[in-house]
């Protein structure tokens, strides 16, 4: 099951970190863009091929670290299909490594539509009684404003195919508050769906009292975070917002229930663009060495706020 | 600017009909998926090629009826890259025949996501200075959650490319009241949505009272249809709902303003699949002609009642 997958490997590699693949190609080494815009030219081929190599790099250099990694398919589909197969490459080799992978998605439809969905990215697409993989992903965020219709059809594919899904419950950017933060009877968006979530939850439960239908949590609003780890007691969260979008470790803790358990803190520019930082030690030559480094900085600095409260899992 | 462009389009084919292109394979005439699993396999890309060549037919017989289509990407995403290469050519050809194409891809993620979401459906991609289209589309659909972080993203390139949003207001699906129904401060939160899409239409205004920034109002609900035409006047209504799911020409009159403009109305399956319906006098061999009857069925339907009601804009 994917929530005891997930607990496993946070427990085996003593880290509740996931590194976010959010390839941006001015931020990616020159050397990598160069040599590939001299293989493909400077088109969308090219620009597939340096995230690609880039990649492999970020995964070779941290995977024996990190339970998982969350590819967000915006940065590549921009680039097209070619794009989108830096994306599949990606998420197999991941695999590979032993990672799980959390395909940042955001998909949400009516229940038909959800159903492909779920189909491209969770289960399998039908072709005449053949069942085939279209995009190779443990688990996947889920848009909850069309409601139970769209949630349904994921929850049977991860039934079935023993995956996961991390409703967004209260995202991590500025106006997150418009919508997710109003007030109807007594109650802030966000904890309506808090509490649709955690009815999902009940029905695909793992071994460490934990689901395989967990919540995105932004890292920037801990009061809300520290509210909502009450309401859905059964999701782990998917926590983004952590470092380049000002949250720190103080932020997450609670987050964490009292094993340590129940969170993965997501990070992706301070770790990929590591080497980038003004007092950084490396050159390109070595981002991947920078940004193996800057995922041990950051799992120093929530394993250690861990061990201060007496929230060690490991 | 889109907006303008589709009601010039409304005005010269006196319809206001978006065929949806949401291909299913089970759906498609035996004599196609045959073909093409003979030259392609039973495979995504035999899947693929099926469904390009069913779309082809569709839109070579209806182009000429219609202003717009509308590909769910989501019945492309399922398989695959392989999928996705039939919705760009599916989107090519339609704009080749001088339709609009609408991506139904109800993307949404915080600002620099959703910018790349944006580079992706309506703006360019830049590789190193070359501002490359990956997925052609002259309008997408956005999920509001996330706030306006978001949908500014979007904004920017509807300004400087031309194009046009259809944001989720109250979808058409049975749970949709769950969240969008939902009452903050006297008003449900599809109203506040409305509100938010009011203040962005403002900032695209076309030669004819509308923006370039329209809103997604399910026909199965008429009387929150009534209430957003009055809400959102400057925004264009995009209708999904008719036919399948239950909506009748009745359900949506209100959507549009005395002028008989101001929404376009979905319909896929009705259209898409004619040829299936029990009393149906086409073979499958058939198939584009049934489907541009299904379409002038509609628009005697719609147009009927826009007369009676006389708000005849033709």
């Amino acid at each position: 099951m994917f929530v005891d997958r997930l607990i496993q490997q946070i427990k085996e590699k003593k880290s509740n970190i996931v590194v976010g693949l959010d390839p941006r190609l001015d931020m990616i080494p020159k050397h990598i863009r160069e040599k590939s815009y001299r293989m493909y030219g400077k088109n969308l081929r090219g620009a597939a091929e340096a995230i690609w190599t880039f990649n492999k790099e970020i995964i070779e250099s941290v995977y024996d670290l990190i339970p998982a990694v969350k590819p967000q398919i915006a940065f590549y589909e921009q680039y097209g299909l070619e794009g989108l197969e830096s994306y599949q490459k990606t998420c197999r080799l991941a695999q590979e490594k032993g990672l799980l992978v959390i395909g940042d998605v955001k998909r949400g439809d009516i229940g038909t539509t959800s159903k492909a969905y779920s189909d491209a990215h969770l289960g399998l697409t039908d072709v005449e009684g053949e069942r085939i993989e279209a995009f190779p992903t443990d688990a996947i965020t889920v848009n909850p404003y069309l409601g139970d219709d769209c949630l349904k059809e994921f929850m049977k594919d991860i039934v079935d195919y023993e995956k996961g899904m991390f409703v967004l419950v209260k995202t991590s950017n500025p106006t997150s508050g418009q919508l997710q933060d109003l007030e109807a009877g007594g109650k802030r968006i966000y904890e309506i769906v808090a509490h649709l979530v955690h009815q999902w939850s009940r029905e695909m439960m793992g071994a460490h009292q934990y689901s395989s239908v967990g919540a995105v949590v932004g890292a920037t609003y801990p009061e809300q975070a520290k509210n909502l780890r009450r309401l859905m007691p059964t999701s782990y969260f998917l926590v983004p917002g952590y470092g380049a979008q000002g949250g720190t470790a103080k932020d997450i803790i609670d987050c964490f229930d009292e094993r340590g358990l129940g969170a993965i803190i997501n990070s992706s520019r301070d770790i990929l663009y590591a080497y980038q930082k003004e007092n950084s030690e490396y050159k390109e030559q070595n981002f991947g060495r920078a940004a193996r480094n800057a995922v041990l900085k950051m799992q120093e600095e929530i394993n250690g706020l861990l061990l201060e409260q007496g929230k060690q899992y490991w």
